[in-house]
């Protein structure tokens, strides 16, 4: 076994020691006699699993108890037409904000089924930051605000949350529980799994009570109904089960580290570790405004596109993979998940020093 | 490490040597570097996974050039939508056969999106046959006729497929890869994993290329899409990409088993195993019509709830669980997809046997 450091984006990489323990309980999980791929969704001994990730999850984020837990299948693709379809039926209407490539998305799909107003967008200078809000122009009826938290492609982060009488949803998925966020500022957290979390194929909502009453679009399909999910504890039908022990395993890993504020910590130091280094030299540009900049993913060019593959290629080969920029931005991003240790961080900052002096522009 | 025989109509027993292969490559795939499970989708080495398991599936049901696999998230629930979604859009009718509690689940999403005409229904008499189709009930402007192939509540399977000149339509969750099918015989067949294929979380489609060319109903979420998601190769956002690899395991354990020829011959040898020992005495019932009857779901009774209670409480202790029949038939039932041992069979029959001695009524 030789296992690289992986900055892929996600799917990413994930805790050795979560997959240490799933490696152990694949034939046999505990004294249950089975694998947990293999265990009914209404078994007492998947329910305890289930249970755990729901309250684990609860503790870390310190999630009240007027909001539901959900975890549903189809990614955050699927959330952005979930979203207006259950929740933009007061007004038809609401606000976004437009930050990055999946945020676009968001719109996009949001469009389909009422009237979006977007309040900020920083396309035209390729989204390297978060959009200044101009608070006048919020639509006073909008049924709510969304917005992403963490832009993966673009490598920014919202680091204060838009101020709004609306109520404020967002897609966390790629820096849901890196850091300390506060549940009462949302009405609804939606989170793809393969970031933070776990395996592809599981999503976190997080909704407030008052959301689940209001009434989804007729067309809806019920599988889309947050109400109905959220109804039947996420189990109207069968539930992504392996996915969720995973991200269970997950919490527990992030418990034992110390909790949120631990890992905040962690991130904070990896992430100042890159940008640090950055700041320091001229040789790469990392594009995103300061105020602006992810702790999760951080991007940067060397201003040279035939640089930026050699560096992509010559990175694989010193076992530093998945470095290359998204395709629609190109250069590089280091994506510094919560799994991510602190030396495949030093590796990656180590290398760059060293294909900076072996390729002098 | 002690497994124990594991009857549960789905997530269900999976074979050993795909979860021993899981297991082995938990923290480093090949010389990969990492787990499958923290690969990007669009790297070349997660694509050589996902590839192998569309030729593999391919191969296996010998699926005619003219179909597109897919690998999607959500379940059957959410193809009970997307259906009538993407299909129900020539002349906004369909034909549905009621044949089992999933079947009727399908026929109650698909009203909400167009006129269902049923043109059978065995529901008067709890589901013990597959329904007798009446010919001249059809509408001959149905944009499609569904049915479900294997009903795993009732344990009864259609051993013949219904003649119609509307494309068929069919819920395989519970027996596909079971036995020889025609795929030529279908336009869509859509399968959870859950039973015969792989973990939780995973949906299998298989779609005629004509299908793909109906305008889905506008409102249709693009994520629910059967063309946007065919043009992407099941890629438009993040797959279940552990999935998707565990399934490819499975179809690799069938192929060195000798193909589905071979695990059809397995799966009668083990439903004969059952079926003849509930032929040849009286103490226990099996409810089903035997025309109808399920390779895959063997349901029984003792006739007295009490001594049905005590018989799965009974079983278990000997290491035979999740044998109670679904929460509204009750009785027993055991599922015995493909990665079920002969060896779990013979012991249940033995159970039954010796259970029936020593409790008589």
């Amino acid at each position: 076994m030789n296992r690289i450091y992986n900055f892929a984006a996600g799917p990413a990489t994930m805790p050795e020691a979560v997959l240490e323990r799933a490696k152990n309980e694949m034939l046999c999980h505990g004294t249950d006699g089975m694998s947990v791929m293999e265990m009914s969704h209404r078994s007492k001994m998947y329910l305890a699993i289930y249970d755990k990730a729901v309250a684990l999850l609860k503790e870390l984020m310190e999630i009240p108890d007027n909001y539901k837990i959900l975890f549903l299948q189809g990614g955050a693709s699927t959330q952005f037409a979930s979203i207006p379809l259950n929740l933009m039926t007061v007004n038809n209407k609401a606000d976004y904000i437009d930050s990055g490539n999946f945020a676009a998305k968001a719109i996009s799909e949001a469009k389909r089924y009422g009237k979006v107003n977007v309040v900020g967008s920083t396309k035209d200078i390729a989204y390297a930051r978060i959009p200044v809000i101009d608070e006048s122009k919020f639509d006073p009826e909008a049924d709510y605000l969304h917005f992403t938290t963490n832009n993966t492609i673009f490598g920014t982060h919202f680091n204060q949350v838009p101020k709004t009488k609306a109520p404020l949803v967002t897609d966390m998925s790629s820096s849901i529980l890196s850091r300390r966020y506060n549940v009462n500022d949302y009405a609804l957290i939606y989170a793809g799994a393969q970031k933070n979390l776990g395996p592809a194929g599981l999503t976190v909502v997080i909704i407030r009570d008052d959301m689940l009453e209001r009434t989804p679009m007729e067309f809806t399909p019920t599988m889309l109904k947050y109400k109905t999910m959220a109804d039947n504890d996420s189990m109207y039908n069968t539930p992504p089960t392996y996915g969720i022990y995973i991200a269970m395993l997950v919490f527990e890993w992030i418990k034992e580290l110390g909790g949120v504020d631990a890992i905040e910590k962690l991130n904070n130091e990896k992430a100042a570790l890159l940008y640090n280094y950055l700041d320091s030299q001229s040789y790469y540009t990392a594009p995103v405004e300061k105020d602006s900049r992810s702790m999760m993913n951080v991007t940067f060019v060397t201003g040279d596109q035939d640089l930026d593959k050699k560096f992509v290629s010559e990175a694989a080969k010193a076992g530093i993979v998945n470095i290359a920029g998204h395709r629609i931005v190109g250069g590089m991003r280091a994506s510094i998940y919560n799994a991510m240790p602190k030396a495949g961080v030093e590796a990656l900052v180590s290398f760059m020093d060293d294909f900076a002096k072996k390729n002098p522009k």
